[in-house]
């Protein structure tokens, strides 16, 4: 594999994951200035959109169009197993993964719903579920191994691998935005998933276990106090450095957190808009953004879940989240849900009368 | 005009008043009860859709269906004048009031794009502008005078217009319900009228000037201490009862606030949710559930906005708003936001797998 070093985080990185990185520009500060003049020339009061406002010029200084629309959305499920459950850091078991992954696929869960109400594709990716999947026509795989490793005493995955299921990602986003995806959510599945989200946020957004450590899908206090030993114990052994986030990856990561990383990264390269879900799609974000801080000019924060790491993690990205309505389901729900509000404000700034145009008087 | 008292309140009132008062019912907790049931069934941990949980249950607790639907949601926009803007209590001029409808009508307004990105009707109300309106055939008009008096000197419109509007407003609800209506939100326009709404918070959610009193559409540091002042000279003049809801209506309220009161107690009294938008809207609601009680049951609140007394009126209603993004737009705009996390999590609700039926495990 040829490697170069990167010359400002100086780790080894091969040609084909710094040409991604390289595709990623700054948002286009033009449009910015020019949908915020567009905006204050709308029939209402300037700012009374609110944290709407900033969004949609957010989204023009993204896709560089002054009115941007969304027309074909969709929502990626990456799902995977973890090692790390073998630690009894999830009350439900490993099985309920791959369970889950036939529920989407039968349009049997809460994304399914929520999508539909949002008119958004839902795409649903094997990235390395431990359980054997049945072959399905809407069913993508990814994965190059089944589940990661207990990172608890071994790197979750190899660096290869990680890049792997980077690339994986980013191939998928390609082909996607070939067949016209203009705005991407991500989503996941993958019992034991928020024990990564929580080394991976430790490490990226400068945290304890304890502020970075939830209840997940609901444990109690004991099982909460456990995790976060498991947490801490794991980065202890694993020693994760932000300046190595490909490193970090493979070490306390997981197979749907790195293809998410990579979606991420390609949308970013296309100047797609990317909707984050809650605390994993989040890390993946945070794991984007070490690679290619501009990437963050093209994330959204749909929601704060009701994780405790989530908001350092969101701060530290410097995203304000839409909604605050303690969500902690995943599978993109957050993001399907947010979805309408991307839409309507965008709508409204391709569609309202100017002042002007109206016949409608400003200030006094 | 026949009257009788009011056994609670102490203050006469038509007997066409008490009568759709006393059909407004509390909600149904046994639908409650097996709302609850069924959401802990469904493939997503226990609670894990935060505080859209309890929305779907108040939900089919005010509507008697375990898993409610809303195919045919309207957003009211009732538009009125208010006397008081000869104080200067806003940066616009009134005539701004009337070109807004003008705007609702041809489509250009925030909430026109926004309810069409929600599936969601508009219906334009004058109810009491205070300029010319021509004839078009999508206006309602329901005005029993054109604009309010200065209620810093006088009454802002008699007792019998005040309830005349509120039966206005009953009575367009049931209409638009005999053609299917099965949710809706208040929207407003009138330039002056977080005056009125302030002063109402202050009678009802007891709360002081200072508190209640916002920049609105957008005064600067000197207007709004004015308009502090002003609000205050109002309450010191009328001295609004809590006791009296019609009577404080009357004082210190607006034509298109009366109108919406009418409309949320008819609402209530079909078990039809309502969706509150912002400080106005929300001010009538405080009226609705000081004449009816169990009108809160039916209420829903899309937003919190920016101004300082929505606070405290949510909180008088017990309500917690599904959104915070400081917005201060008003027509119903917060509303229209929030119908797509209303119609996600009730259509959730109707289509999500149960664990059983999924083959779906549940905790270990």
């Amino acid at each position: 594999m040829l490697t170069r070093q990167n010359k400002e985080m100086h780790y080894p990185m091969t040609t084909a994951l710094s040409d991604l990185l390289a595709r990623i520009s700054p948002a286009d500060d033009g449009t910015a200035r020019a949908a915020q003049r567009r905006l204050d020339q709308l029939t209402k009061p300037p700012g009374s959109l609110g944290a709407l406002e900033p969004l949609v010029v957010q989204l023009a200084a993204a896709t560089g169009q002054i009115t941007p629309r969304f027309d074909a959305p969709a929502v990626i499920i990456a799902a995977a197993d973890h090692g790390v459950v073998a630690e009894g850091v999830s009350p439900y078991p490993q099985a309920v993964t791959a369970q889950m992954v036939l529920n989407f696929l039968a349009g049997g869960a809460a994304i399914n719903a929520l999508a539909a109400n949002a008119g958004t594709r839902v795409i649903v990716v094997d990235a390395g579920v431990a359980s054997d999947l049945p072959d399905h026509p809407e069913l993508r795989r990814a994965g190059v191994r089944r589940g990661t490793a207990n990172m608890l005493h071994e790197s979750a995955m190899t660096r290869a691998e990680a890049e792997a299921m980077i690339h994986s990602g980013a191939a998928l986003v390609a082909k996607e935005a070939a067949h016209g995806l203009d705005l991407l959510a991500l989503g996941e599945m993958g019992i034991g998933n928020t024990t990564a989200a929580a080394c991976l946020t430790c490490a990226l957004a400068d945290v304890s276990p304890e502020q970075a450590t939830g209840r997940g899908t609901g444990l109690d206090d004991a099982g909460l106090a456990h995790k976060r030993a498991v947490v801490a114990a794991i980065l202890e052994r694993a020693r994760p450095q932000a300046s190595d986030p490909l490193g970090m990856l493979a070490e306390v990561g997981g197979l749907e957190i790195a293809l998410l990383v990579g979606a991420t990264l390609e949308a970013a390269a296309r100047r797609i808009p990317v909707v984050l879900d809650g605390y994993i799609a989040t890390s993946a974000a945070l794991v984007a953004a070490a690679l290619a801080p501009h990437a963050t000019a093209y994330m959204v924060a749909a929601h704060r879940s009701a994780e405790p790491g989530h908001r350092a993690a969101l701060g530290k990205l410097g995203l304000t989240p839409l909604l605050e309505l303690d969500l902690r389901l995943g599978e993109g729900s957050g993001a399907a849900l947010a979805l309408p509000l991307i839409q309507g404000v965008t709508r409204a700034m391709r569609e309202m009368a100017t002042f002007e145009g109206a016949g409608v008087s400003d200030r006094l």
